[in-house]
């Protein structure tokens, strides 16, 4: 039996492009004792790609060219020797971008049951996995959210931006403000992502708009973005703010030499702030309870994911290429089959 | 009574001069009901007092003009109405610049009582108040320091950096570098203050020492100087790594115009890390507590103070102004006074 599979052509300069991926037809996993075959049913794209493509990540196995391209999803288990993974469940896991899998429950990050059988299985693409968890612990964990914190959000229309509101919300938060780029963007992410006020980076003067709708400065950051945005906020910073290093993505696709240099660093030390950074996967333990909670929150209406699906493993790397010029909108995923 | 006073005379434009002060003789102050007065032991001076000068702390009561100089000692108490400042006893206060003050238990932060009648009583300037607990603070509760840690420290011969080695070392850490100017600083690190190899920033390539010093990168920076050598460490982050944003003296001097501009912070999201500033008097609740951990690793010979101490209230301001030009070694104070 064949099956198809994304493999990495070439390495991005820049962005990426569609060009540097080839789709292959290759011939499907063999199951062996110890393993489980799965059929992949969604996988999901984040900018981190870029890393895994350019080989910077320092906690993902190198990538060589001919690879197939790494990436989490949703699969359905066919045939299984490993008992914590049984044949029917629903699971995420690093699948990497082919529609079957050879996976076990050694490997790290461990697989994981996505129990949620009364909810969509996208949802373990979006809400229910790392980009649903990454809010949490970034606002939660990283941010200690209080409920009268001063909120704002880069990238806000974006994977993980697109929960951050909600999420916050459901923390207790009481107003967030997203920055996005355009007006559609904009427009959604007071419609529909639970945001009370958007900043569009492309048409609004960012100082003047920060200025007037922090107009006691900022609580807590979450930032996807980095870059002058960032040194924007440094500037705006409140007593014991925390800013959420989530993402950089204005950073990823700068050369060494062209990199941002941060003029409001010092504000940091002025305001006893904090600047934190994190890996998500070192809330691995707590995952399954993660999920309950959030599973909860889209029971009671409080979250609604928002996904951007595009159908067909085909599609995999323009989806990828989308999100380095802004043309994603909530959670972009790809759906590459069916579960029995 | 007359008492001798030190009063801002003018506002610094970079670093502090002894002629920004006036020694002026003034009537001692009249104890009151519901207040304590107090006699001046000792005084400590600390980079921060450069902010108060200027107005620019956002926690301090603005100085004016005029007004006696702020600052921290210690003192015993001569009369009372405030059953938690019995007479006799030597407490850690406000004080200001003077040879006697009237205090009371509601001021902010609180005076707090020395109960370690058989320490020196120039500690309580030194590691059994806010410097020590600055240090431990830093390291344990922002720090999160573990035994196998890579530690730097930038400032090391200063007030708090002379003690963080040691405090390091009774929390478990194995190896500690630090960073002073001057050979006679670097050997002091070495032979007095718990160091194991010392960076002189004045004399050695600065980059090289930090490569050779950490081959695999830095965990945990304890920074008082910010600037440049900050930008330095952020190139050397290990995962999770954790920058203690203790004091930034390079930058207190800068005039807004001329920050400097940082080139490596998007490590900090690479790395996973964090950067982190602190308030001590967050922790007042624990300083009680952390007094009695300080003092018994003293009693135990784990932390041995080092203290630069000059003679007489007159000697405040040049204390003051060695801090701007390196001159300090350990913990500087003036003693102002003799307990009964």
């Amino acid at each position: 039996m064949m099956q198809k599979q994304w493999v990495l052509a070439s390495r991005p300069s820049g962005a990426p492009q569609v060009d540097n991926f080839r789709l292959i037809q290759t011939q499907m996993p063999t199951f062996r004792p110890g393993t489980a075959l799965v059929k992949t049913l969604y996988l999901g794209v984040a900018p981190v790609m870029l890393r895994y493509m350019r080989n910077e990540t320092v906690f993902e196995r190198p990538m060589e060219l001919g690879d197939v391209m790494a990436g989490r999803g949703v699969a359905q288990v066919l045939q299984s020797d490993c008992p914590e993974l049984p044949v029917g469940a629903i699971i995420q896991a690093r699948l990497g971008w082919q529609e079957y899998a050879l996976i076990d429950n050694n490997q790290y990050p461990k697989p994981f049951i996505l129990p949620h059988t009364d909810l969509p299985v996208s949802h373990g693409i979006s809400t229910l996995a790392l980009s649903g968890f990454t809010a949490l612990v970034g606002l939660r964990e990283i941010g200690k959210l209080k409920s009268t914190d001063a909120i704002l959000v880069s990238g806000a229309g974006g994977g993980v931006g697109s929960q951050v509101a909600m999420v916050a919300k459901a923390l207790g938060a009481q107003r967030v403000v997203g920055i996005a780029g355009g007006q559609d963007k904009c427009r959604a992410l007071l419609s529909k992502m639970a945001y009370d006020a958007a900043i569009d980076y492309k048409n609004d003067c960012l100082e003047a708009r920060l200025d007037e709708l922090f107009p006691s400065g900022i609580d807590v950051f979450f930032d996807n973005v980095g870059g002058p945005l960032l040194d924007l906020v440094l500037a705006r910073l409140r007593r014991r703010a925390r800013i959420v290093i989530c993402g950089g993505i204005s950073e990823y696709l700068l050369e060494d030499g062209d990199r941002y240099q941060y003029k409001n660093l010092q504000n940091l030390g002025r305001q006893d702030a904090k600047m934190e950074a994190f890996f998500v996967y070192d809330y691995e333990p707590h995952f399954s309870g993660y999920g309950e909670e959030l599973a909860a929150w889209i029971r009671a209406g409080i979250i609604t994911p928002i996904e951007h699906i595009s159908e067909g493993i085909e599609t995999l790397p323009q989806a990828l290429v989308d999100l380095y010029v802004g043309a994603n909108f909530g959670v972009r995923m790809v759906r590459v089959g069916d579960a029995s």
